[in-house]
């Protein structure tokens, strides 16, 4: 499509963020621009939402100083705002992370597009639902093009990965503001050129967290086996070096050629199953039993600063964190 | 089955290991023995398999020195043996890394229970076979009784993680054994109770391969895509904490609980395709070429010291070198 929706400022001159949506995902996030010394407002109808969002801003900011800040960042740069109006009214970038629910986003983006400033680029974290069905009720070009997918990880403030891609409706040029937009708030940007349900990411950890589900399913594995066998094996090369290429390594001098032409053939062994299992009380206690057994009496508090210290630990190793960018 | 075999010495006593086959993987489990002070004795029907052996393990060494190698430990305890019967004649354990080819190691195994001091435990580094598959040639309930799979992630001298399982003919005693001689050896163990083709980090890693291969054979992402969504993403998790227990923290304070009831129908939507692709010649040049782009000029030389300091980094950043054991 042309672009006939100008963004209303340089992605480099974005001062003020409204995160809509303020739990785990918008919280992070939250917490994440603050760090970068973004003005951040919030909005969520929850009726207890800003204490826990206020919260959660307070156990990352450890973290995110370890890490180093950006000049002037502050967590009392947060707002929380009593309207979706007022929390977009000034908004040079919107992120919206609401529960992941269709009809809710389609409503929850249009209002968003009709409050906000014209040209505003507002950013779905959504996990899996392509823009050009989200982005049914949007009233015109206009608001229909700068909607787009900005889809991150958890947490928000220590994963790099956003996945950005736009619906049939988006401008190009708001995809192409986004990822520059996130870029410079120091997140690392994959450009997706086609709609993909889940995006790339999810479907990969889709597609393994289906198998660990058939294996608990059937007996076969426990949950702290299947964990071991990730963070023990190869976990281990997957924080510096994906899939693909650690499987060429596996094809020895050879790569990925020898790799293929020689265990190609293997690939038709019944080594996973296919469809997803039926998530039946017994299957769905296994897993949240299995869990409990795993986290061996660490509260989620607990679990929360472990995993954000082994992320800044394992960024730092493996040489991702220069210093403030 | 009862114990009919006890094994010649007690995992703490091991002080050769044959490793038959020294590719890749049985390389770099010449390497782990060597730095963990065993004398080593490998056997490989190839014509350059000794040079090749001790270019990897030289390789390999520097990295071992930097983890800290056990007293003793040198590359030069390592001798190559003219024969098989030579290679296993005084081993106190066996460690079989030969090409992943069914009758092979069914014969093979067979010749190793035969040519092998009693008792002594055979493990197959097999990736996907069942012993009790691989075990149909040994001579009676004394060889068939010894053989488990002693199955490692490559590089075997830095990946912990070694899937321990025996099959209908082995005993109980020598799948024990195994467990209790790795753990001396410094590998993470997860002992199955159960044969399952691919075990489990195999599965789980195939899972999410097969859907990597489908994603570049429809052209919806480059396997740099691919291996930047995990190692932006996931697998920075991953190196620490495993699949279960990331998304059991996605679920908030709620937990696996909160994430199943509430993600759990999204099980059903269409985020990961099923069936292996037909790896058909344009799907297998994709791959390589996408390789060598993600490779960048780099050497499989570069790229195994890239790994390997990698691996170290983050064995390091998440405490898991407190120091030689």
């Amino acid at each position: 499509m042309p672009s006939t929706t100008p963004a209303p400022c340089a992605p480099d001159d974005v001062r003020r963020i409204a995160c809509i949506g303020a739990g785990v995902i918008g919280g992070g996030w939250a917490a994440h621009f603050l760090a970068r010394g973004y003005d951040v407002t919030a909005w969520d109808p929850a009726p207890d939402a800003e204490p826990k969002l206020r919260r959660l801003v307070a156990a990352a900011w450890p973290a995110l100083e370890r890490i180093g800040l950006a000049a002037g960042a502050s967590p009392d740069r947060l707002t929380v705002a009593p309207t979706l109006a007022e929390a977009v009214a000034d908004a040079d970038f919107v992120q919206e992370s609401a529960p992941e629910k269709l009809e809710l986003k389609r409503s929850l983006l249009a209002r968003l597009a009709a409050a906000t400033r014209p040209g505003v680029v507002i950013a779905s974290s959504t996990s899996g639902y392509p823009m050009t069905d989200m982005q049914t009720e949007a009233a015109g070009p206009d608001d229909a093009g700068r909607l787009v997918v900005g889809h991150p990880f958890n947490p928000p403030y220590l994963i790099p990965l956003v996945e950005v891609v736009g619906g049939e409706r988006t401008d190009r040029a708001a995809v192409e503001w986004a990822a520059r937009f996130y870029d410079l708030a120091g997140k690392s940007v994959i450009t997706m050129d086609r709609e993909l349900p889940g995006f790339i990411a999810n479907r990969l950890q889709e597609a393994l967290w289906r198998e660990a589900l058939h294996m608990v399913a059937a007996g076969e594995a426990t949950v702290e086996d299947i964990d071991a066998s990730i963070t023990e094996g190869p976990g281990l090369r997957w924080a510096f070096m994906g899939p693909c290429l650690t499987f060429a390594l596996a094809g020895g001098e050879g790569g990925m050629a020898h790799m293929l032409d020689h265990f190609g053939p293997s690939l038709k062994s019944p080594w996973t199953r296919l469809a997803a299992p039926e998530l039946d009380p017994a299957l769905r206690d296994a897993m949240v039993d299995g869990c409990a057994a795993a986290a061996g009496g660490r509260t989620y508090a607990d679990l929360v600063a472990e995993r954000d210290q082994g992320v800044i630990d394992v960024l730092r190793a493996t040489g991702r964190l220069g210093g403030p960018r």
